[in-house]
């Protein structure tokens, strides 16, 4: 099991297509390096263009019993680019597997409400208008529980996601934890000119592009074109098209996944994942 | 008085040079166009090439009484480009001058040392070595107080920069504050893979290079090459060529000045600055 971070500011996202630059190719590649023989990694998380991850987990079936944990840790790096990075590794029953064995997934997105800032990191999304954070927070609660998520799922362009989806639970996920920060400033003194305000969702799994799709809808709550019944009223509509737009790829990373025996930090919902 | 960040990679430094992109010629040819006649702006500090600014004070003895300070704000930074903003604006007295008017600078300095991270900012230097945080926090102490700091200004080549000094005050400099504190993770979950370092100095004014050369040689104690000792010796002995290398430009950023009246927050040694 590798916990890997990556910048997806130029990958065509984090899985393998044909001869595009994603994050599965680079870790396969690497990884079939090392083992001398061709290598399969399941990555927790399907992430898209642009999309980020500081957490992200990946098994692979083979491992080098010669080498320690830290020694396979540093052959993989110095076979992988400067933007992506292996930052622990550790071995798990040989039936593990990043992604079926994944309770749940952390996502996080980051925007700045101000005036822009060039100290900010490539990993937040710029706006000038004022967010109401207290407004956004009442908004995020709403999406907590067992909901169906087909407003939530793709771009809203033609044929809806709901009606395309396939799998047995269909659009139903659990939103264990979906809260609104305002992050400490990190990048100036004391800054002046706006907020740093980060929407974190917790859940047994996400629909594509659900989370933009969460953050777009949460920002339309911050500027006060819309309040948090509007929401509920998305949830019971199940329609994509009238959710509005997908955030920015670039402002979204995929936070961390937990696996049977992980606690979430800091909540006392703890108790209640994994049922 | 306007406060300004910018990301330094892109400029040859704070300083009007000639032709060069330099961020002084970018802001006075924001408030040249603005005020509708030539202006000049005074730098609280001069920054090196690839250094940025958090909060560098810039003063403009010419102003628009029409516009509201955020009016002015607006209008100086739709005038800007990416890389360097105006954070606020403020009126002061006008004999204010943003550099002969500070009592003290703050400089910050961040390390990683660690396994390489992509998700850490451009902002942040990234070192491979492990690094002893409690070594470098003792040997920063030892940097406080009123010293002739010769043995840390220039780059240590040709002709020792305490030779070529005209200033009456000479090499001597106080500092107010050195610390050493390692950040709080803003880039992941739990960073297994290393520590973001942060190195703090205030000062009354700092010679060239001060302070990456103080980082430079914090990180040679931080090694275990050095102890602090070796630092009282480097302020007795005056000589830059015995302090080792500069640390690299990007890891530093001109984090804020202090005028009269403000504070230091977070010290006891507010007392002291400034007398």
């Amino acid at each position: 099991m590798l916990t890997i971070s990556y910048d997806g500011s130029n990958f065509k996202g984090s899985q393998r297509q044909g001869r595009h630059r994603t994050v599965q190719a680079e870790v396969e590649r690497a990884l079939t390096e090392l083992w001398s023989k061709e290598a399969k990694a399941a990555f927790a998380g399907r992430t898209d263009t642009g999309v980020h991850a500081a957490g992200q987990v990946v098994s692979s079936e083979d491992f080098r019993p010669d080498l320690a944990d830290w020694q396979i840790k540093k052959a993989i790096n110095a076979r992988l680019p400067v933007d992506v990075s292996v930052e622990s590794v550790c071995r798990r029953p040989a039936e593990f597997n990043a992604r079926f064995d994944a309770i749940w997934r952390e996502y996080r997105y980051r925007v700045w409400s101000g005036s822009r800032h060039p100290l900010l990191s490539p990993q937040v999304v710029q706006r000038e208008r004022w967010l109401n954070v207290e407004a956004m927070t009442g908004a995020a609660r709403v999406l907590v529980g067992s909901h169906d998520f087909a407003a939530f799922a793709g771009n809203g362009e033609g044929v809806p996601w709901s009606d395309r989806q396939e799998s047995p639970r269909g659009t139903v996920r659990e939103v264990y934890r979906s809260e609104v920060a305002v992050l400490e400033p990190w990048w100036a003194p004391r800054p002046e000119g706006g907020k740093l305000i980060e929407i974190r969702v917790v859940a047994d799994g996400f629909l594509p592009k659900m989370v933009r799709t969460i953050a777009g809808v949460l920002m339309e709550v911050g500027y006060g074109n819309q309040q948090s019944v509007w929401i509920e009223k998305l949830i019971a509509q199940r329609d994509r098209r009238l959710a509005g737009e997908t955030a920015p790829a670039h402002g979204l990373i995929f936070w961390r996944v937990g696996y049977a025996g992980d606690v979430l930090p800091g909540t006392d919902l703890d108790a209640q994942v994994g049922q």
